[in-house]
């Protein structure tokens, strides 16, 4: 069937549901970091990290059939597939983080962990990103929607390239975004709020990868805990090797008092969860009434424990360094040369290209932008823009992406990036 | 590792999670209507709805295995599979129901349902059970904490058993459970608050499957549209064929404006969903931010339709009504022989026995109904105890449950309500 049947199909069943693409790709297979359309045409997937091991990884397929044709139950049952992968899934996690409640959606992972952040302190207070999105459901789009709930306070995320204060030094502005946070925490206090916690993607991913001041994860979490609230990574996005590290909180050098995983955690079987110091995990038991029909479940165990087995054994993390620093290191040298870059930055092989219309002001492009990402897919690569003002552009392909693929990205897209410069 | 190792593990790792049972079991392999725990013992699985079609169906494996071997992305690429599917489960809906919103737990099609209400209707307060549970997120937990919330109203659900006025006949219960709702419809209009609309389990499931007057549903229907609101049925327990029906609300004789699914709906796979009218699904989706990365997949979709391919090559409905009406009937025979059977309801192979202290008196017997459970578990069958004071013995096997596992349960059962008789 054609795209366009199609596409009119969809629409009548699934209702105006978002869409890549002006015109969009009808997919009908993947292997490794190839998707397939329907008329067998190969695009390069620079961007999912929902598949971080590769498309239909045959590691993943053997888990999904092995474990869906043994035994597949709720969580009220005993079972030692499950508690097995809590064990080593924590294991990959720093002291004292010891306690995973799985979930099945990054969405629902937040909500976790909102919960236990405000059963475990009694607070309700969140301090929060203000250009962030951790989900849909109503509490956690509440993050999103701003700008002024009662009880999530929205802060200015830590950055280097349009700076809270032009000029400033690293230091200096390190101090800038802590008095945003420190000035958060006295609102909730005048407001009669009690503080709960602090919550952040731990790489700031939606915000748009940016360079954030030394020490300024670890001092914001310190202001945060000294005013009795607990710290919440995001790790949906930067979780399981994305940057190099298996937790983006590494990158930033501070470990969380709960975290939130997701995305890439079942390669496509949906599983999230959340990982927690014992003391808050015992006060969320005890306070909130939290149970899960599809979550726990061996099959995501089974599953996600696939996904780890692969990320080791094909040494992702050394993959992700290489041919993330080999890339990035290219697109940066295209700062100066082509106009409409205006910043290069990110981790691992999570980076983004800042498109702008002038580069002494670094005004956004994100219109720029979006062409950019079109003429890519026409040419065989899927990216996309984000960030901020959406005019970054994301390059976030499946982990086992190689050097030889790096190279023929760069070279479509320095291309492309010319073309757009009216180059 | 035995039960008290894995149990000590469980606690270390998933914290206190919630379990089945005083003396957990341990399972380790499903087929069909039976669950084997390490020891090798089986036991007759007459609880999980989930695995509807029977634990680890090789229709579901084959499915799963197929589809993730071949592709499984996010849908914002055109996907034939997932178009497909969307199609057939709505032509599986009376009209005016045809867009689907795949979602992947039971609590996010329920979170997505309130937003398309209060998207369409420009309204916020829904009318809602006093003795419910919809699912676990912040604001859909809302409707199970109260009593009040400025925006959910709690009426009372209609029963026979226990009737909200002593003495009365059908029609007159009926009326006065109506009045309920035209008082909390008033109510929120007396209090300025925009009405949404209502949303009910199709059978109230967790109020314990109570007999509802003839005619109710449709007339609460009518109530609600006439006041500018939307009629939202959870069927997340009730549809795909639990109830002989497709859906629940076949038995209540009321299409409902919009319509959640989930358990059995992916056989294990966290798979549910939202049908709505498609000017609701319009209004939700140029209202409402929506996208869900794991949900509406390929994989999803491949497993969601193997599901009703199983239902229908093995004629399940025809199934359900046949032993769940013999089971049924059996069960009512109780009535009047065993001191402590209050009264049988239910529909299809969702069938309920209210224990109680006294008959006359009709007081609910908790403890007594937790006993059998546990009693029932030591003797190989599957049971537990549910309805508003979780004195309502809940049977609600695999719909490939048959004539023989149903008079083998009966008998266990019987057995069990005699000892607890005292008998």
């Amino acid at each position: 069937m054609g795209v366009q049947g199609l596409r009119t199909r969809r629409e009548r069943a699934m209702g105006n549901s978002p869409l890549f693409y002006r015109q969009p790709v009808h997919l009908v297979r993947g292997e490794g970091i190839w998707l397939y359309d329907d008329a067998d045409r190969r695009y390069m997937d620079a961007y999912n990290n929902v598949p971080c091991v590769g498309h239909c990884h045959p590691r993943v397929v053997e888990a999904l059939q092995r474990q869906a044709g043994t035994l597949n139950t709720h969580s009220r049952y005993l079972s030692e597939v499950v508690v097995e992968y809590c064990e080593r899934l924590m294991a990959l996690h720093g002291d004292p983080l010891s306690v995973l409640q799985m979930c099945c959606t990054g969405t629902e992972a937040v909500e976790v962990a909102l919960k236990m952040a405000r059963a475990f302190t009694g607070g309700q207070g969140i301090v929060c990103s203000n250009a962030t999105y951790h989900g849909n459901s109503a509490e956690v789009f509440r993050m999103t929607v701003g700008p002024f709930e009662p009880d999530f306070r929205r802060v200015p995320f830590p950055e280097a390239y349009r700076p809270i204060r032009e000029g400033a030094s690293e230091s200096e502005l390190c101090d800038l975004y802590l008095a945003e946070i420190e000035a958060a925490i006295e609102g909730f206090a005048a407001d009669g709020v009690p503080l709960a916690g602090m919550l952040f993607c731990s790489i700031f991913a939606n915000e748009g990868l940016p360079d954030v001041p030394a020490g300024f994860m670890r001092k914001a979490a310190a202001l945060v805990r000294d005013a009795g609230g607990v710290v919440i990574f995001d790790e949906v996005q930067a979780g399981f090797g994305r940057t190099g590290r298996w937790w983006g909180y590494e990158v930033m050098d501070c470990v969380p008092d709960i975290v939130a995983m997701g995305k890439p955690m079942g390669a496509g079987l949906p599983l999230s969860g959340v990982g927690a110091r014992p003391d808050i995990a015992e006060a969320f038991h005890a306070k909130a009434f939290y149970f899960n029909t599809t979550a726990a479940t061996p099959l995501q165990a089974a599953v996600g424990s696939a996904v780890l087995d692969v990320i080791e054994d094909e040494a992702l993390l050394a993959n992700v360094n290489a041919v993330g620093g080999y890339l990035k290191d290219r697109l940066a040298g295209l700062v100066g040369g082509i106009e409409g870059v205006g910043d290069v930055r990110g981790h691992g092989l999570f980076l983004g290209v800042d498109w702008v219309a002038d580069r002494e002001t670094r005004k956004a492009d994100r219109e720029g932008a979006a062409e950019i990402v079109e003429r890519m897919k026409e040419k065989g690569y899927l990216i996309s823009n984000a960030g901020r003002f959406r005019n970054v552009l994301k390059i976030r392909p499946p982990l086992v992406f190689a050097r030889e693929h790096a190279d023929a990205l760069f070279d479509a897209l320095v291309e492309t990036l010319e073309e757009a410069s009216g180059g």
